[in-house]
């Protein structure tokens, strides 16, 4: 049995997932790492280890012509030879606005769907922990607080995605205390079992050992994207400082996610509901409290006022924090995309209007 | 008023500094940090905004020779000019192991017997944001855990320092849970008044406009040193990314020092007496733990075994891991500088031997 399958399965076991009668959609794109993950669930169930109806998911967001009908053409044919059924999605992505976040988007909603049609409780993605380690490190440089460097979950309800929370380099929200027990979640479950021990290199070995040519998505070298250019250029030169850059990074972020209380990690519902957010905040209130308070009670009310925090960043925190301690009266602070924070009257209101 | 002296006493009442009658060491290499924190204070003083005993201290580490010399020869001079009383101390640094390391250990020492000789409760030191964000980089890159991440305190006991737990890179513990508040720790304390706002060249800015010539530390261009590649290297790549990234990197150490829980900050010491470390671990309760508890529960418990995690990075908490996951018996995992630890009869044992 390869390496990769062992870890795999293992994985499987921890991460609670079903070994037989239920229904699993697997997302498949046709890169390496979703190949992989494919492959040794193929693996597993010509072993007999696996007795669950496995449904490939492809998502053509057409996105690079000729290349992008080639790619759904590929996982066709992968499935076909595997006998796997495959659901395939085609989307139009708006182009306006973040091109990967619609993207992401639309994938999540098909996924979605997909699931729901089926009756499948599990969507299986297969991030690995160079993902995890781009993630923590473009929500670092972001300045997405405490929440960000907890980085992906192995396990969260895939529905919370669509609730527009979840942007590039933005943080998931902890579901449940306990993110491997999801006892508490509600179907369909997203889960990533490459996320904790896989890195690329083991999911294009994997490939390249069972013979499959897997595809190459030239956006993954389009340096206009920032997690391109991190992947390319920042990790390289954190990699002269150590080696297991990759490790250390995603296991970080793992640690991160079992030590930062809920209420800082953007808090489970429980903990948030129990909380009653004000309307307006007193400027004078906010002026006794310490810088790190203060930046996580504007950040978890600016939450709940704007509906999410997609695309604020630590110098719009900051902004706020600057109206807090000038004294001149009526300024306002603009949030990309919607809405802004005016100071008015010795407060602070939140104004849900489109600004330009 | 320069804006630099207004945020010097913004930040000197936040940390609950003494206005008057007390005595105060700063701590003054004749770098633009420390001289920026001299002439801050001097301008205070010249004010009347303080009435303390200030006492310079200056430890010649005779390191670079002429140049050594030349800077306390700088540093008296400027004492003397301003009116500072000074204190100089030399050292003879072993260079032997980690030069850094044992020459801030040897200026540690001076600064506290110069503290206790002048019964002085205060002890300022000029590390700034920027030395927070090396700190906070060092820390990520060496995997040192959530601990790691909170970087430098503004205010922390002295000698905590002495008892060999810190080192560069490492981390400090947390010695009350709110570190703003030192009510509970006992003097000297270490300061860092700069800590929080200040960035390099605001001290430079300062020093410039105030008409004095700081030395440069040619070391700071060395790059055998880690720390000084992170500055010239990593830190200017980070700035492409996002410009104010320094800022960033200060606030989130400073965000994580407050959110995460003590337990696995290192915890106050109370919460560590509460729980009585074993001598030994048994290996088949180990293999039932989650990979984040094991990690912390290995780190913790030899944390205790050993007096202090210094050097430990997380590739030899892997290697435990290894052991105890490994069929294998009577193996052993060699930690830097001093001790190992055993595996044998299903126990996972730290000797405290010379390891070469």
């Amino acid at each position: 049995v390869h390496k990769f399958v062992l870890n795999l399965i293992t994985e499987w076991r921890k991460l609670a997932l079903p070994f037989a009668e239920d229904t699993v959609v697997v997302a498949v794109s046709g890169g390496a790492d979703s190949l992989a993950l494919l492959l040794g669930i193929d693996d597993l169930r010509t072993r007999k280890k696996l007795a669950l109806r496995i449904v490939a998911a492809h998502f053509n967001h057409k996105l690079r012509g000729r290349e992008s009908d080639a790619d759904e053409e590929f996982v066709k044919q992968t499935a076909a030879e595997r006998g796997f059924e495959l659901a395939v999605g085609h989307g139009t992505i708006e182009k306006s606005g973040n091109l990967e976040q619609n993207a992401r988007n639309a994938r999540y909603e098909f996924l979605h769907s997909t699931a729901q049609n089926l009756k499948a409780g599990w969507v299986l993605t297969a991030h690995t922990m160079n993902d995890q380690a781009e993630t923590f490190l473009l929500n670092l440089i972001r300045g997405s607080g405490i929440d960000g460097l907890s980085g992906m979950r192995p396990v969260r309800e895939l529905r919370e995605r669509e609730k527009g929370r979840k942007g590039d380099g933005e943080t998931e929200r902890s579901i449940s205390p306990s993110p491997l027990l999801p006892f508490s979640l509600s179907p369909p479950l997203l889960v990533r079992p490459l996320l904790r021990w896989a890195r690329r290199e083991d999911t294009e070995n994997f490939c390249r050992e069972s013979g499959v040519e897997f595809r190459y998505d030239t956006m993954n070298e389009d340096m206009s994207f920032k997690r391109v250019r991190v992947r390319k250029m920042l990790l390289p030169m954190l990699k002269e400082f150590n080696p297991k850059i990759i490790e250390t990074l995603a296991l970080t972020a793992e640690l991160m996610q079992k030590s930062v209380p809920p209420a800082s990690a953007g808090g489970t519902d429980a903990v948030e509901r129990s909380t009653p957010i004000p309307e307006e905040l007193t400027i004078k209130d906010l002026q006794t409290l310490d810088p790190g308070t203060l930046h996580e009670t504007i950040r978890s009310w600016l939450k709940h006022r704007r509906a999410s925090l997609r695309s604020v960043g630590l110098k719009h925190i900051e902004a706020i924090e600057q109206l807090i301690h000038s004294k001149k009266s009526g300024r306002t602070v603009e949030l990309p995309g919607s809405g802004l924070v005016r100071k008015q009257n010795g407060r602070l209101r939140f104004e849900n209007i489109k600004v330009d």
